[in-house]
């Protein structure tokens, strides 16, 4: 194999591919990226057997082929080359991978290709495309409520639905819940799987695309795989059975409240500077006379408290969360103003952007002695 | 106490001093920053016992007093205020601390004022005024070069020897010696001492003036203080005798080399790549023909080479070193080009500014196998 390419864009390519290298691989092959070399395209290939990345570039081939290299090196390599232009050779006799550029001369070891476990396309029960910007907005409004415990390996995953033409994400850790659902044109199909939280931020990292992009989901039973632009990734999926969280939500409420997202945030995040010394970070939420008072309080430290304006239908009520609950979902609220709406002091509130009900929040309350 | 004041410049301020306030402090009271507000000014101060850190500003004073309160916390709290200007008023009776901002009200408990050790002046033995940019200078090319092994004290910090109209600072971690020194038209007395890397490392942080300053330096044999703008700061100095350096820097060379700086550095920096997986990080560096080839070797890994224009006086010669040693002292040099001066491989090499004999840097070769 000998290619000439661009060092930005394989720097860029690599950089995608080595997310897929475990930081203690299996087995010293995964430690590798793949390359492959034909019909002008240079295809890098890295697994960990949980998930894949493939990312196809243009390159320049005087001598098509595959080579096998320790991911760890050849990208810090390829990061610091002095020149704009790069070319790699394989001496196939001495089994090591020569890497040129202006004045700069590399060798690395190689591995042995064939060897490599290269990612495969999925077999799809399931198939459709998607835009990058609904894709990703299913995501980032779910995935941030995933538990982190792997203990319960169910919910460190988004649970996808597809049911016919809607599109369902939703995301728990027992304590919130966030769903966020699309409705499409056509039918789709059918199927209810758990992705594993990672590689949909992984997801999140790559599609950053500025005009809207066409992404080709597949899946079955245990796998997802997601193409777009010139990147490929698939991802095992977690087994289990998925609760029936729709029970969760409550079906109505008594008062209904609407806040200045921005101003509740930094409210929130500012009172919660006393609480979060404490194990459960707990603020106490006041809704009266047309205002929302945040306090929170720690005998150790001292006390925070603050007033925002805040639109009140129906009873007053006073309420205790764990504020890092509120602070999550308002890092992915979009609209100017958000919704709470609520029952009891120890019932669940729901959060919502303002006029879309395709999205719901739901945080468990925290029992405090008034 | 009641102040009023702008809440940049307490952030300002704050995170000046509480770079003093120790992770782990020795007594409660240490974690905490004392504050005293009288004729216009509030005056911060915090220590950790071997550093101390005072830093004054204007605020409105409607009360003077003096508090002390957990550094942690207030400065956390100070710095997410909502509003341009902050109020703090202490309330003697309940011992607490009441911030105000725009709607946001947080209370912190205070700590004893009166047990606090503030932060004194400094009687010395020698004082002498620089201009910041020159200390800088000082600092900076030599500070770099100190050990970081805590089982030899005096390697840790800078030697600082004023005689007469020069002031001279050196570091040196066995292998490897900066020294820098600056003439002065007035004699600034006579003394001889070791700085802590660290409190110098926070002076060049601090010292952030855009146009040139004064700074006051006051020294006796157990402390330093250094006094610039509205800081104050302190610090205990290294007890020991401090080696005879001069013996370490060769009297005469063979061989004279000029690089251009920025070249020679990414060009250590990239064949590095393949040596710092090693214990010694060993580079070979060839002299000759007019050029420098600097070459590196790990059997596990593959190899690098590098090939740069170099003007040489003198014998060829081809000598091997620590990379880290190289790009370390590179970072620091200003010239355009520099000037490596060696006798024979096993022999120091001292590096140079162009036309500048007020910086040397004399770096120890390592014994390979060629």
């Amino acid at each position: 194999m000998k290619i000439t390419c661009p060092k930005s864009e394989l720097t860029n390519a690599l950089s995608i591919v080595a997310k897929a290298i475990a930081s203690k691989p299996q087995t010293p092959i995964l430690a590798g990226i793949f390359m492959r070399a034909e019909n002008g395209i240079l295809e890098l290939h890295a697994t960990n057997n949980e998930i894949g990345m493939v990312c196809r570039i243009p390159v320049d081939i005087e001598e098509p082929g595959q080579i096998a290299v320790s991911g760890r090196y050849f990208l810090d390599v390829i990061r610091k080359l002095p020149g704009d232009s790069l070319t790699i050779t394989y001496n196939r006799t001495e089994k090591i991978i020569n890497i040129t550029s202006n004045q700069a001369s590399f060798t690395l070891l190689s591995m042995n290709a064939a060897e490599f476990p290269t990612v495969k396309e999925i077999e799809s029960n399931v198939e459709f495309t998607i835009k990058d910007n609904i894709l990703r907005s299913l995501i980032k409004k779910t995935v941030f409520a995933c538990s982190k415990d792997e203990s319960r390996p169910v919910f460190t995953g988004c649970y996808l639905e597809v049911a016919d033409n809607k599109v369902t994400m939703a995301a728990t850790n027992m304590h919130r819940l966030a769903v966020k659902y699309e409705q499409f044109a056509e039918p789709l199909g059918n199927i209810k799987i758990i992705i594993p939280a990672n590689i949909l931020q992984e997801l999140l990292h790559n599609m950053t695309s500025d005009i809207p992009t066409d992404v080709h989901v597949c899946c079955n039973f245990n796998q997802i795989s997601f193409a777009f632009d010139n990147i490929y990734m698939t991802s095992r999926l977690i087994e289990g059975a998925y609760p029936d969280y729709n029970y969760v939500i409550p079906p109505n409420h008594d008062t209904l409240v609407t806040l200045d997202s921005a101003e509740f945030n930094a409210a929130v995040d500012r009172v919660s500077l006393i609480s979060r010394a404490g194990d459960y970070n707990v603020i106490k939420m006041e809704f009266a006379n047309g205002q929302l008072h945040i306090t929170s309080n720690n005998p150790d430290i001292g006390n925070a408290e603050e007033t925002i304006p805040a639109s009140i239908e129906g009873p007053e009520v006073t309420i205790a969360f764990n504020a890092q609950y509120i602070t999550d979902v308002m890092k992915i609220i979009d609209s100017k103003n958000c919704e709470l709406r609520l029952t009891k002091p120890l019932s669940p509130m729901t959060v919502r952007e303002e006029k879309d009900d395709a999205f719901i929040y739901v945080v468990t309350p925290v029992r405090t002695a008034h």
